[in-house]
């Protein structure tokens, strides 16, 4: 089984490498872009003898514990 | 307009990131964890003049030029 993990910054958190991005971005000539912000995505494979309430409930534990920062970030999971 | 970047390595490419984030995993506690692989997230805001399929356009020129190296990564572009 497969879960995907998104971690963003949350609304009002400074993001110095989306910023980087997005002047990038502009300075090749993608006037369009208004913002950008850069985040993590992590993709886990588990053992298949997880159900998936189970592996959503697993996959949520890690990211509370490693894989986000609570306090500045927010994250989303999908199991596939 | 929203869109989202997902970029992560090929298949083949090592990804110590993602191998260190499992063994930390496993580490504490959670031995159903087969496998991790880290990649980037981009949100990028574009101005709403622009159509959907302009978008799609626009920001999988962006992945190929900037956000994405497309020797060692795939990505997938998520207009929304």
């Amino acid at each position: 089984m497969k879960a995907k993990v998104f971690v963003t910054f949350k609304e009002g958190i400074l993001d110095p490498q989306g910023k980087a991005v997005q002047h990038s971005l502009e300075t090749i000539g993608f006037g369009e872009v208004l913002n950008v912000r850069q985040g993590k995505l992590f993709e886990v494979a588990l053992d298949d003898g997880l159900t998936k309430d189970d592996a959503k409930k697993k996959v949520t534990e890690m990211a509370e514990k490693l894989l986000a920062n609570p306090v500045m970030e927010n994250f989303e999971v999908v199991i596939e």
